[in-house]
Order: C-alpha cells, then structure tokens, then sequence
C-alpha cells in the first residue's frame, strides 16, 4: 500500500532534551532551533541526568526511538560532567551538545577552565539573583489588578490598562524570568469619568508602563470570560481603550499594544524601557 | 600603582545577548555556559534586532565595547536572518552563534532547508501552545492558595502544603513554561485536626502532589514576612510539616522537598511525575 510507506517516511523525528538539570536550557534551545524546521518532532524531556547509571539509562532510550523509528533521534544536551555526556554521545542519535561545543572555545578566549559544575545561576536557591526573583513574584501578586498600594515605592515598574490587556501575565513573566517588581492597576471607567490617573499612582508617574490592545481582540478575550456581557461588548471596549488611550497621552505615559505581542515580547520591551532610562547610553 | 594595574587586567568581560526577538534564548543558554566559568561578566541585551540598521548599530555598540574594556566582548546571538548575522558576525567580539552552529547540521540530518523564520513557537501569539499557555496562567491565578473550588476537574495537578512551602510561585511556573493547569491548596491546621484532606481535593486525589521543606527553612521565610509571630516560630513550623507530612502519607499522596530546590527544579520533577503517569513507559 503505497499510503502506509509514504506515512513511514515521514514519520516525525524523535527529539530528546537531554539534562543534568530541569533541561528547561537545552529544551528553550532546541525549540528556537527547531521552530526552523516545518516538520512535526515527538519530543521527549530527560531531566535531571546526573548519575552514570542516569546517562546509560538516557542512552538506551535514545537507541530505543532509533530502533522504533528507524531513523536518527536528535539529542541536545547541556550535560556539563564530561563522564555523563561521554556516556549519552555513543547513542546513535544525532548529539548537539550544547556545553561542549561552546565552552571548549570559551576556555580558550578566557584563559580559564570551566568549573564544569551542575546546576545553573538562574535556578541556584542560594544566589541574590534567585531570592530578588522569589521576592519579585510574592510582590507581583501582592500588587496584581491594583490590590494594594502599599509598597508601590518599592515597584520596579507599574503596568497599567484596561481590564485583560495583558498586564497580569507580563507582570507575573517580568518577575519570574527578570526578578522585576512588576505591579499592576487595572484603568477602569471611573478613572475615564474622573480623567485622571487613580490617586495612588500619582506619586510613581515615572515608574508607569501602559499597556493598550485593539478593540476587536480585547471584545474576543473578554468574550471568553464573559460571554455576551456589556464588559465584553466591542462597543464597550472601543469605549474603554479610546479613553485609557487619552487618559494616558495626556499624562505622557508611555504605552505598547499588546495586541499581536506574546507577554516574553511585552516584558522584553517593557525591560529595555526600564534599563535604558538606568543607563542611558 | 600595582594595584590598579592587576584591576584592569581583570575587570569584567562583556557579554551581549543579541537576538531578533525577546533575547530569552540567547541569555537561558548563555547563562548556563557562562556559569560553567568563576568569573565575573558584564551582560548586556540587544533583544528586537530585526532589521539592518538595528543590527549595524550593535555591531557598534560591541565594538565600543572592545574599544573600552580592551578585551574582546563576549556574543551569544540567535539571529535567524543570514543577512542580520552577517553583520554582527563583522563585530570585534567571539561570535557565538547558536542558529547557525546547529541548523546547518541540521538542515544535512533532516534533508530539508531550515526556513530562517523569525519568532519561535513559545512565543507565536497565533499557536495553540501559546493559548494553553495564557490559560494556564488565568487558572493558576484563579486556583490559587485554595481560592476556588470551581473547576478542579480540569487542573493537570494540585499542589498541597503548609503555608509557604513553594506552592504559588511552582503553580504558576508550571503554568508559564510549560501550560500546565496547576491548582494550589493550603493545609492548614483545621485540616490536621480532621486528619483529613480538604474536602473538596477528596474527588481529585490522584492529582494531588504534595510538597514539604525543612521547618527551620520554613522558619525563616515565614519570618521575613511575619517577624516573631506564632506562625513563624520554629516549634509551630516543625508541628505543621510533621503533621501535613503525616497527612500526606496516610492518603497515599506524592510530595517532595523543596527546601533546597528551585521552583525551576520543582516544577520540572513534578512535570516527570505527571507525564510518566501519563505515558508509562
């Protein structure tokens, strides 16, 4: 049947993400990677791979999905122990090692060895680094839809726009990814009767990042919530972020839509914002 | 003066992070391998490079940066376009570039050509990762510290524990990276008395992960947010967790240690447990 052969032709590729940690690197590697590829991958996380009996065991599967497949997995791996990753580079995969192929190069330019230690800065409990993160997500949702005012001096930065514009996830991703004190307070039909911004964030003016959306988008998402309300009304909507718009030209906030925007695109842009006025350059 | 000599021959390498997009990929893996160094490094991210002009004013900036320290900067760039890495590859730094290394070996392995498309599946708004992603997100939040009962059925897990043990910020990361559905419910003394699971986790215990941590780490996180009260002292701390530790073994629940782990480690060891459930292999 020449259906089924052709099928088996182009049956997906098997992907592994091999790690001595969460592999969440090699895993946000592999993807970038991939994503330049317009074929389907079965993918497979093997986390945590930092014992010898770990790494014959990773070997086997990889040589498992070749004998099944019959066809090379593809493995990225960020195994920084020389033993582990000698053992899972026999498989007969295809191997990207991540660490090797950068760090020997980098040793070179450095003049140093690499420490060859397990575990990343980013995921270190003991680091500034992991505590100002774990510090920043307590304050993101102490501060999330205007919550409280209390603090807001310590904000890093305070999002603001109408209700489901994206400030919640963007301020959750600032804190979790960048350990950026992320508030946010939620523009409503009040603060467009008044004119004027709420009172609390009066005194953080400069601290303020506005976040706008397109209409018909914004009537989508609420639609999902509130299906066939008035909130959700694209009327209504145009209504709203018509006035959060003004409201924040007036007060010379700077603001992004957030209409075809993923909340790593918004924060990297919101980050950029904060970094350049601390260092201007 | 010797002194300031030996300072300048190691003052910090600078790194740049240059990328078409948000940059994430590029800084996650090029601080994986930087860690693998005892050295110190000035980072700097060049994240939206998308077009020429974007890309000669880095080439600039990293050869002011040559210019100044007098070492050759560091680059780990994820510029998909040829065009835009042809540029920054003419800089003065070590070029580290992290598609071409591995998509040119690719693109021989796959027997197709890499489509050299900007913007990576994590972060395409249009996909339905991404979807799942954002909802994620909105049930994590409305599932949070035991808020709602509502819907419990469709969480992926539910975390339990005392009160700060990692819960939130592990529910909300599972949410983030991953677009699991991760509900959180607090055990709380009321329930150590009943010797008895919420009622309302009753129908979905085999979702159920517990997570426990050392009482005198618990102490200390629970005194920096209520200093000297009977909530953080140790005694009360060691009395909870023997108790939910107890609770957690009687109804036959998973848990794990997060004292020494990172909400990265967490959630990816949690992530195992419920995907080898649902794939045994």
């Amino acid at each position: 049947m020449p259906t089924s052969v052709d099928r088996s032709t182009v049956s997906a590729r098997t992907v592994f993400f091999v790690s001595d940690g969460t592999g969440i690197t090699a895993e946000t590697f592999g993807h970038s990677v991939l994503t330049q590829f317009d074929l389907r991958f079965k993918q497979i996380r093997l986390p945590f791979i930092d014992t010898l009996d770990k790494a014959h065991d990773a070997l086997r599967k990889i040589n498992d999905a070749f004998a099944i497949d019959g066809q090379r997995p593809i493995v990225f791996s960020t195994l920084v122990k020389a033993e582990l990753s000698d053992v899972v580079r026999l498989s007969k995969g295809m191997h990207m090692d991540l660490i090797q192929t950068f760090v020997e190069p980098l040793e070179q330019e450095l003049g140093v060895k690499s420490t060859h230690t397990i575990g990343r800065s980013h995921t270190s409990t003991d680091s500034e680094e992991y505590k100002n993160r774990i510090e920043a997500i307590n304050f993101s949702l102490a501060h999330d839809d205007g919550q409280s005012n209390k603090n807001l001096s310590g904000a890093d930065v305070i999002l603001v726009g109408v209700s489901r514009s994206g400030k919640t996830p963007t301020s959750l991703f600032l804190a979790m990814q960048y350990g950026i004190k992320a508030a946010n307070y939620p523009l409503i039909p009040d603060d467009f009767e008044r004119e004027k911004l709420p009172s609390g964030l009066v005194p953080y003016k400069s601290k303020i990042f506005g976040l706008s959306i397109a209409a018909d988008r914004l009537a989508e998402i609420r639609n999902e919530r509130l299906p066939g309300s008035k909130y959700a009304a694209l009327e209504n909507c145009r209504y709203e972020i018509n006035e959060a718009e003004k409201l924040m030209r007036r007060e010379g906030i700077r603001w992004m839509s957030s209409t075809t925007k993923s909340i790593e695109e918004i924060a990297a842009t919101i980050l950029q914002e904060i970094k350049s006025e601390q260092r201007p350059d």
